[in-house]
């Protein structure tokens, strides 16, 4: 008893979302051994029973029983070791504000076989993927209810520890991410005397995040400096449109803010580290680097498909091969995730695709040592055309009217992407009791350049949150990690193209039309940094444009011989991405790895266009016009 | 000056979402009308410049900016009358709580030309389509933060209207609807001194929800006799997954609760009464019956279709007539919404479909004047089985394996689910520059008895909030109230069937395996009343099953011999209505008319099947197994 030292085992543990019984075999697995290593405490993620992103679910009063029920099992197992996790809370004497079962996201602590407290969430994400006060109840709302200041409200748990009565500061999630909020429950809980602080999260990757997190620590412990435990948790969670990452990057922090320690990335363990103890490890800062943002996509992308195909117990993967960009990275990943025999790679020419791509598209499958077949689309193309253009419609009005259909380019270009999307792919995936995936990138998915029923369709699209500059490199990133390169030098000299018309022939250099250094950082300052044309002519008038979006010098140049053409251009994309949301609506989940992916993620609404009466302006004085 | 009357116009305008230039307009407009009839006052819904369901829209900046400066309009043409609308409002030096500008969902108050009031939203809706704590600050944390009681914060508005002081409660729709809050900014407002009340609302259609309304109102105005005032829009809004239906209902009530005036649904209008006169006009109570439910949810239905289309400014659409109830009902609700000459029946045969229904499909066609083609798919079919079963995969990793895909009689079915859908329909939408529908229904989207890139297709799904009886029951509806029958007598004999395979001939009374008497009660218990397969057992052992799902007497017992099988069912259904979502995911939008709709009114994750622990106890109750 004479050390002050508590030993600590953070568990970063796989989250299954919707499993409570899964995830309390786990949990008491790990106390299980947390006991024979002589842990004092053993800390769990936000959630770690329930799983966080459950959607509505959170009103299904049986199963919120179900999962309160598994808390007797932990406190049961506790013992004489504190045990820290997450669960949800309901409240049956009070009902929530959507009239069902009050529910509350709650850090529970159990010691020697007891309940001994529980803390509700104070503050409430509701942006992105976050939807926390549709599901929860804060203890903000619940401390304005009690008519008690939120200071008083957020008081550290007090219990004895090996003999030492400690303070102890337990707050969930977004409580450490208070910068945008009125208050700051981690330094409220700390001017009540919090002696080290448990952060306990279920917090999804996004790209450089981590680092955030580091700097955010480090403030709140300038004034206050205690140790500070992060515990998140691995695994993937959904909400449907999108599948996000957990990568875990539990952490222990010394009172200065400095790394103590930190758990692999997407690996499942606990975390062992003392505090109050004299220990002095520090773990390195990570560094910040493209090379190192690269690893951390490439990654989570593995990770993420894999893991996605577990949870739908698919065993077999089907996938378009064009001999383009896109369809190859795809088909890399799927065959590093999942492994090369689970993989189905499908060529489908029709008269339009070049020997090239044929070509790529083979020499790549032969690369992965995936399964390949060729299905040209050609016959059943020309029957659907003939049918379609002997089909007349009569009115039966009376009138005796009638129409005969005519198919015009864009309408047969249209028919080869579902004959190869609707017809073939998901004929293969249903032969082989498999799946097939949506090769589409976030450039195209921004302007709805992809056929509905066609290369939409998918039950995942791994990749549709990459800018097509980013899928290049990406790839250029992989084959330099790659023993020999995987993308053939081929790949990066043709223009992308579709290939559905003699207008989008490679071999006259001719493909999709967009300007990718200029299209892909006009699309993220929609998408991600929500800015409108008015935000874009602003900047390109007062000069930051390139800065700003990060566009490369003479980019701008190379495309727009003038302001009109730049407005046209402008005005053709707003219009294309409000638009194109229709095609949205119907396409598949896509693992988010931006600030902001399609989906779940980005919400958007049929609303049609509108251009601001400023842009209306801005615009008039560009083109000098009265 | 001697009256003590006001005046008061209740404009029930139609708000289009995310035109506020729109919007402005009408407003402008409507308020030149009032002037003119000598009002004291005109009211305007809630968001009625940008609209309200906008989704992450409300994080541009620019056009909130943008909506904002209309403000200056209203406030310019305000005069001596006083106008009260709603619009966004914005807070540049402080964050919202997602990083962004802060905004709010608010009351203006414009008079002689200069804005003299603001009020912000105090209860915040975020349940089915609702999230404005997502988007929006509201009134309970800007009191919070400025240490105010939410009581001394809610002051009613004082102003001078015809040389009389007046104090004027002004609110926003969830602020009435205060029940399962803890504060009731109504009831507040009024101990606040308020002398009547103006809530503007911006308020879907559901289910007798006015009639809810009537009541909340009378319970409100119990203990404070004074004038209320209700104005609501007109229009349809919609957050991509879900279409939802604004009828107005605007409404004026007596001190006493009593209805003075109601505007009719869907009809744009100023309703003007008056207040502190002695008008003892009195408008009845609205009635409740099945056949005034039937007749709203026809007019809603219609005015949905009518008005998206118009919204995605599609001129024409594609229909596929199978001759089964759910496409005939479409096919009807279509040409009556647009008009006969805009719809385009397509009958798509295989060798499985029935002389009965082609011969309806047919039929049903010329009884509505519509378009009409007949487009067989078995040649189509019959390339694609011949060139999938002669597929080979070859493995590219060395080993010379060899993959032939064979197809079993489900595959079978989806491919000439697809080739319709896929294929046929959209292959004629495109020539045609029209959209198509789905024409699914709420009890197989439930469970995915549909084919996902086949009948799953479409821009809209107009029926697929209404359970299968619901359908046959709208159908009989609406051969009563048409001059002569719309639906042959043979279309409700027949049993549903997908006639995909010999497995499902209608002439030998096969169809779709579901007991709809029971399953669509089933269903809904899932969907509406969030209840588990645990509450289903629940309610069976404890025999209340029948009454609380409103399961007609006998129906269990025709359909389950025992227990076992019931229970096989229950497990069936709930496994087949979790994993479903996968095909939801990518089903196009849908009309909101029943307390949960699917889509982004009810949100779901893939998390697979759970059963909880009590409910595996009870099974093994019910079947008797230690």
């Amino acid at each position: 008893m004479s050390s002050q030292k508590l030993k600590i085992a953070a568990c970063q543990m796989k989250v299954v979302p919707g499993h409570p019984d899964i995830n309390t075999k786990k949990i008491i697995t790990c106390i299980r051994e947390a006991k024979e290593n002589g842990d004092d405490i053993i800390i769990f993620p936000e959630m770690a029973i329930p799983g966080y992103l459950l959607s509505d679910e959170w009103e299904n009063e049986a199963f919120l029983v179900d999962c309160l029920s598994y808390n007797e099992d932990i406190v049961h197992a506790s013992g004489d070791i504190m045990v820290v996790w997450g669960n949800v809370d309901i409240d049956k004497n009070h009902p929530g504000e959507d009239g069902r079962i009050r529910r509350f996201n709650t850090a529970f602590v159990a010691q020697n076989g007891e309940m001994i407290g529980k803390f509700y969430k104070t503050l409430h994400p509701d942006y992105r993927e976050f939807d926390d006060d549709r599901y929860f109840y804060s203890a903000r709302k619940l401390a304005q209810d009690e008519k008690i200041p939120i200071k008083d409200f957020l008081q550290p748990l007090q219990t004895e520890i090996n003999g030492k009565h400690r303070k102890i500061g337990i707050t969930l999630c977004e409580d450490m991410w208070s910068q945008d909020y009125s208050i700051s429950p981690i330094d409220l809980i700390l001017e009540n005397g919090a002696e080290f602080i448990i952060n306990i999260s279920c917090s999804p990757w996004t790209w450089r995040k981590n680092n955030k997190r580091h700097q955010v620590v480090r403030e709140h412990l300038k004034n206050h400096p205690v140790p500070f435990i992060y515990v998140n948790n691995i695994g993937i969670q959904n909400n449907g449109k999108n599948i996000f990452l957990f990568e875990g990057n539990t952490t222990f922090y010394h009172p200065d803010g400095s790394l103590y320690k930190i758990a692999k990335s997407y690996e499942e363990c606990s975390l062992r580290g003392s505090i109050f103890s004299e220990e002095k490890e520090v773990h390195e800062n990570p560094l910040l680097s493209k090379k190192i943002d690269h690893e951390e996509l490439l990654q989570g992308l593995l990770y993420g498909i894999k893991n996605f195909f577990k949870s739908i117990k698919a065993e077999k993967v089907v996938i378009g091969l064009s001999g383009g960009v896109d369809s190859s990275l795809s088909a890399y990943l799927l065959a590093k995730a999942l492994g090369p025999d689970r993989v189905f790679g499908v060529n489908m020419p029709s008269q339009y695709n070049s020997e090239i791509t044929k070509d790529i598209a083979r020499k790549l499958a032969e690369k992965l040592g995936i399964y390949y077949a060729i299905i040209p689309i050609q016959e059943a193309y020309d029957f659907t055309e003939k049918q379609l253009e002997s089909t007349q419609f009569e009115s039966l009005d009376g009138s005796e009217d009638k129409i005969n259909l005519e198919l015009d380019t864009l309408d047969k270009e249209n028919i080869q992407a579902r004959d190869r999307g609707g017809r073939v792919l998901a004929g293969i995936a249903s032969a082989l009791n498999a799946v097939f995936v949506n090769n589409g990138n976030k450039s195209e998915t921004a302007i709805g350049y992809a056929t509905l029923y066609g290369d939409i369709n998918g039950a995942l699209a791994p990749i549709a949150d990459l800018y097509k500059n980013e899928i290049y490199s990406l790839c250029r990133h992989i084959n330099e990690i790659e023993e020999k390169p995987i993308f053939p030098k081929k790949l990066f000299e043709i223009p992308p193209s579709a290939e559905l018309s003699a207008e989008q022939n490679i071999e006259e250099g001719k493909g999709d039309p967009l300007y990718f250094p200029y299209h892909d950082k006009l699309f993220r300052a929609f998408i991600e940094f929500r800015l409108d044309p008015e935000d874009i002519l602003e900047m390109y008038i007062d000069g930051s444009l390139l800065e700003k979006l990060k566009i490369e010098e003479g980019v701008i140049e190379t495309y727009f011989e003038n302001n009109e053409k730049l407005i046209l251009d402008l005005e053709d994309k707003w219009r294309k991405f409000k638009i194109s949301y229709f095609k949205r609506i119907q396409a598949p989940p896509i693992i988010a790895v931006s600030r902001r992916a399609f989906g779940f993620d980005l919400r958007e609404s049929q609303n049609g266009v509108h251009f601001t009466r400023r842009y209306q302006k801005l615009k008039k004085r560009l083109l000098k016009i009265d």
